[in-house]
Parts: structure tokens; C-alpha cells; sequence
């Protein structure tokens, strides 16, 4: 892979409002893929923490239910979790997400899926935080670089189903 | 009780910014009571619906720990939960609240105890919603109505144990 795929291979970070994370990223697989590997547990659990062991402990995929996932990584433990606002099938995913080492700091992601080709697919990510201090906490603790281990631990998998 | 006394007995709410409400409110009763009235599940469960039948599901009086309470009204069975960010005893509750009926619209609540004299005690409750819309959605719903029926039940429990 060439340094120019590689890079296209990163997701694009920007800062719509002083409040929110705007994330986007391409994935060389068809939408209903992508789809799947956000929303099956047996797959989410394959990328979602940056290729580390994750433990799916809750994942009630409807309005109102709760997820819980832990991350067994080589820095240690961390659990995640929050609740869906909203679940459009092929289209849309809103959700709360909050880290056990800051319980009660709450942000809301919409997470949006387009279809670019039939083998391509974009997933754009808004993060809404309550606070700007908040917003730029999370910017500061290194999030970019976990969350492009995950989309490559999520390029494999998607590679692998092919 | 005079129209006057009954009046400084509502809640005095006020919108600080356009993602907050304050309210302020006075209780007849020492700091240390109306703190254990706030954080003694059984004192809750006794004010805190209204007046109602609340079951306290669950609450872990910790930072990180999660609350749940069920309230069973003549209007129907309305959830309740969030988690604790902060507790100082005696001084101050953070903590978040979400409502089932519109789950992942999360607010944060800090709740601040001050005393006012050794047998009246103010209590400040700030709440931060993450968007307008949200906030003043909460104010349409009848809000502070409903708080204030609460606040008149805690007074009550308050002066019951007199």
C-alpha cells in the first residue's frame, strides 16, 4: 500500500461547533457490511477496541436500551457504555457513550451510513458534548489515534469477509 | 398557612443560560436532615415521585455508581436513571438524569446544599441540558409543576420528623 492509500486510510477529524467531533471515515465494503459490523456484537466485538479483547457485556439494540463494553488492553481495563436514542436500519445510529473513568460526562454520537459506490461506503460520526472543556478533555486524551486503530482493526475484518 | 407563606414555599426557577435551569428552594429543616433526605434511598422514595409510589431500582451513592427509580403514578409507571459524577457530603450532588420516555436525552444536575440557618437549609439545583430544544422541552412538560409537588412532600417528611 502506497504512503497516499495509507493516508487516505486515516479518518477525517474536524470541529463543526465548539461542542462537537465531526469524524469521517471510508470503508472498502458494501453498506449493508458496515452496517452489520456496527450493530452485530459478535462482529463489533473484532473492532471496536482498537483490535483488543472487548467484552460485549450489554448490547440492546433499540430505542431506550443499554450497551456496556469492557476493554481488556495491554494499558489496562476500561469499560464504556451508554444508551440508544435512536436506531434507522442502513441509515442511522444515535446513541450516548460515556467512559467509566469519567462516569456522568455524557456524549451524544450520530453516527450516519452512506453508500458511495457499491463496494464503498462513508460512516460520518458527530460527537455532541455538554461542555467545550469536555470536547477538547476528549480531543487531548489521544482519541484520533485510538479510533483510527479501530476503523484498521475494522478495514481487516471487512477485508476478511470478502 | 397565609398565601404568602404558601408562596415562599414554591421553587424559584430561573434560566441562567440558553441550556439551564436553576431552582431554587428552601426547606425548614437543619442541612444535615435535608442531606440525608436527599441521599437515604428510603427518605427518597417517600418525596422524591411526588408523592407517589417511587421503587428505587437501584442507587449506588458513589462517583460512578448508577440510580434508578420507577414511579408509579395514576397516570402511568415513568423510569427513571443516571449515574454520579460527584458526591461532597453535605455540600454537593453531580449527577445525570434521563427520563425512558425519551432515553439518551441526558441531562446534568448538580445539586448544591447550602445552609441558611441552623434550622432552614437552601438547595440549589442547577441542570444542563445539551441543547435548547431539550431545555426547553423539559420546561413545556409540566417541569416545575411537578417539582414542586415533590419539594412539597419532602417538606412534609421533613416536618414529620420534627
Amino acid at each position: 500500500m502506497s504512503t497516499a492509500e495509507q493516508a487516505a486510510k486515516l479518518a477525517v477529524v474536524t470541529l463543526p461547533t465548539d461542542r462537537e467531533i465531526r469524524i469521517e471515515r471510508e470503508f472498502d465494503a458494501p453498506l449493508e457490511r458496515v452496517w452489520q459490523a456496527f450493530t452485530d456484537p459478535q462482529l463489533l466485538a473484532q473492532w471496536w477496541g482498537r483490535g483488543n479483547k472487548l467484552v460485549i457485556e450489554k448490547f440492546e439494540l433499540e430505542r431506550g436500551g443499554h450497551w456496556r463494553f469492557v476493554e481488556h488492553g495491554p494499558e489496562g481495563v476500561h469499560g464504556f457504555e451508554g444508551r440508544f436514542r435512536e436506531i434507522v436500519p442502513h441509515e442511522r445510529i444515535v446513541q450516548t457513550f460515556e467512559w467509566d473513568g469519567m462516569p456522568a460526562y455524557v456524549i451524544v454520537d450520530t453516527a450516519t451510513f452512506e453508500r458511495v459506490g457499491p463496494d464503498r461506503t462513508r460512516v460520518v460520526s458527530m460527537s455532541l458534548f455538554h461542555t467545550t472543556e469536555e470536547r477538547d478533555g476528549m480531543l487531548a486524551s489521544g482519541m484520533e489515534g485510538g479510533l483510527n486503530q479501530s476503523y484498521a482493526a475494522l478495514d481487516r475484518l471487512l477485508a476478511s469477509q470478502r
